[in-house]
């Protein structure tokens, strides 16, 4: 059998899967925190363009790709689909186990997929600018990718932390034209506050969001974009799982267990959604959405409306969430630090379609490192998640022959003072304590 | 048309194709330094396999790829080859210009290509160790990568500059199992010698080269493995020819020029070898290999038998060198940085099959930084030569049709620093100068 399962550009999906009118008993609407009421395009549209609002609102499956968003695609994509038989035999598993690597975009991951229509549905409306944050710095790249091809600016908050610890994915931004700020910065209000209570906080994306979001309502010529969390993001990435059904086909093979990590849940989204309408068929698969013990908000959080920031900017979403004032811990190395969860992936939960599993880091991170040493390629921090839930379905029963397919997100070439960390024992593992999440969520907004 | 041309894994080319018997005039053998008489097997089989020395001195014109090695070779090859349409057009030339894309290696690099191989054979042979040299660390994260598969150790001599600027490098090879060391090290006979001299030394290839030639000589559990400039290396690097040769079948195409950068040598052999046998059979190509005007010894060194070290270790090798003395200026930051020029490689310049290209650094970032904001791709600061020279040739006439063919060498992501420099305005041009040049070839070997 071929290793590696490739499509041609010719065979690369046309359109993407939106799966909002597939889910059942549906979607809850953004609501406008003023007035409690579900929230219409007009008022988003100041900082989002309406081509991109419309798809967020959109009750159609099915929705065309530009053609000049297919173009830039074909950079990287159809990407491949890999069999980890390396892995199978060091685990001395029968399970055959499958994993989509995105990693092979120029930025390393899968955000460009969402960055890519973002960037062009904003260039398409005239918009000059666009601000964003960025957490591991992954959704910042893609983003300074994306608008370099359509000739808008870029402006990233990037979360302090990771501003100070990762200074080769600042100059990777800056080499697409982008400028970088450490969040909480001095350019906006929020981050001026912040700054001034907690001048050593190390930021948060929460807090980058607000700050972003503040740039763009306060300026005529930008808008904003955000990497996850949104229904339109999770439906750009429903290529990764269109192809990966395609490849599964080619390969003869039907995945059980469809593994993703889950931060804002766009990534968990992509390689599921195409995957979902033969659940809902009747065709038996184990959807697990694996998120960090330190940041659990799909398995300790609660259902409900919040604010997407810190600053209270956002519509408020109804989703997983740890309460938008949380912090993630600074021991946690491995992204997926977001306080909330896509109201998509909130609501196949909800459902009990996607089971969360919560995971601690070390486990992670040794699962990242049993990676490299036997199909070759270091995986982001991110990405480990999956690997190691990967890892613990393929082995629960050595002679169980399932078929498992994990989204690979992204490669860790980028992130490697992470591994650093790691190895010098630096990491140790971290259950966030269910008294503060009890605290934070105390705080949401009654609705 | 398809911006990418892809091959299943089942395409992959199972054979190498050897170019020494089709080299008009052929190959000067290497020396023995002691008797000036051609160095046979035996005494190199101290420091190589069997194996490998048999491919070295191989006059079969096709060699099988073992089936462990095409298993390993399917993480990423075939690699693809694409279309630079953002890069036509911001050039606004007629010219087609495609490239192959090495990048996509778990290490980021061509150099996986022979690192696997070598490998195998060692491996085969019962080889528990294997010594190596890297400068920018393209070569040792390779080697690192390959031994992982095999279970084999490790050990890296990182030219001191290099180790002090990438840790990401380290990080890396740590992570696939081997350890490294700066070179001059405290750990050889000659790293010693040297660091007495000079305590300071940026260290150089010339000099690793030495102490892992040491390192193998003087254990019996290890041989040694070179990343570049042998002819089993550019033997092995075929592949990306062979496959490259088969994509613009696929896309309709045939390359009018075929671009390489040059530093050992095996880069440029890997891309331009199999598309000889057609120039010599009345195919008009013209095959440019690319070099830094700091390290110029193809354009500026002398054709002649040289050590391919500072300590004298190596047997004597027929090559355009800069004599084996030469230390590149420490501004220099684009790799590529070694004092000779592979064997096959000289032979084909000699023959005016090859015509060497010479290029300033500041040129080349420049290319780099167009090719990233036009096809997304960050290259490495070595690929940014050919993708000079590729600019260079598709602006000659803007209306000239001609199709171009460049290797990618690899990316950049893990060389930002390079960039950093770059855009703080922190490197210059340099040329070599000729009396220092003049100089270091005074010192040659007499034969």
């Amino acid at each position: 059998m071929n290793k590696k399962i490739v499509l041609r550009d010719d065979e690369m999906p046309r359109q993407w899967y939106n799966i909002a009118p597939d889910i059942p008993n549906g979607l809850k609407p953004p609501l406008d925190p003023e007035t409690n009421e579900p929230m219409g395009p007009e008022k988003l549209s100041a900082v989002f363009p309406m081509g991109l609002l419309e798809q967020e609102m959109s009750g159609e499956r099915f929705i065309d790709i530009p053609e000049e968003v297919q173009e830039i695609y074909k950079i990287w994509r159809p990407s491949p689909m890999v069999r980890a038989t390396a892995l199978e035999k060091a685990l001395g598993t029968k399970a055959k186990i499958f994993f989509k690597n995105e990693g092979v975009s120029p930025v390393g991951s899968h955000k460009p997929n969402s960055a890519v229509p973002q960037a062009y549905y904003n260039m398409k409306e005239g918009v000059k600018r666009l601000s964003t944050e960025t957490g591991a710095g992954q959704w910042g790249s893609a983003l300074a990718f994306a608008t370099s091809k359509f000739g808008i600016e870029c402006k990233v908050y990037m979360v302090r932390v990771s501003f100070d610890q990762k200074p080769y994915r600042k100059s990777m931004m800056q080499m697409y034209g982008a400028s970088i700020v450490a969040s909480p910065s001095e350019e906006t209000n929020t981050g001026r506050k912040i700054l001034a209570e907690h001048p050593d906080t190390p930021g948060s994306l929460g807090i980058a969001i607000s700050e972003a979001l503040e740039d763009a309502a306060t300026r005529d010529d930008t808008k904003y974009a955000l990497g996850s969390v949104l229904n339109h993001v999770c439906m750009h990435q429903s290529i990764i799982g269109l192809e990966a059904k395609k490849q599964m086909e080619i390969a003869g093979e039907y995945p059980d267990v469809i593994i993703g990590c889950c931060g804002g849940g766009s990534n968990f989204a992509g390689i599921a959604a195409a995957f979902v309408p033969d659940y809902l068929e009747g065709k038996k698969i184990n959807f697990v959405g694996v998120e960090p013990a330190s940041c659990p908000s799909l398995t300790m959080g609660k259902l409900a409306y919040d604010f997407g920031d810190v600053a209270q900017m956002t519509p408020l979403l109804y989703m997983y969430t740890l309460g938008h004032d949380f912090i993630p811990p600074g021991i946690h190395a491995g992204g997926l630090r977001y306080h909330g969860m896509s109201p998509m992936l909130s609501a196949l939960v909800r459902e009990n379609i996607v089971h969360p599993m919560k995971v601690h880091q070390l486990e992670c991170f040794e699962a990242g490192a049993l990676f490299a040493k036997t199909e070759g390629i270091i995986p982001a921090p991110e990405t480990c998640h999956a690997i190691r839930a990967a890892i613990i379905e393929a082995t629960r029963d050595l002679n169980d022959p399932k078929t498992i397919l994990f989204n690979f997100s992204g490669h860790g070439l980028i992130d490697m003072a992470s591994y650093d960390k790691f190895y010098a024992g630096e990491l140790h593992d971290y259950d966030y304590p269910e008294e503060d999440i009890a605290k934070s969520i105390a705080n949401l907004p009654k609705v």
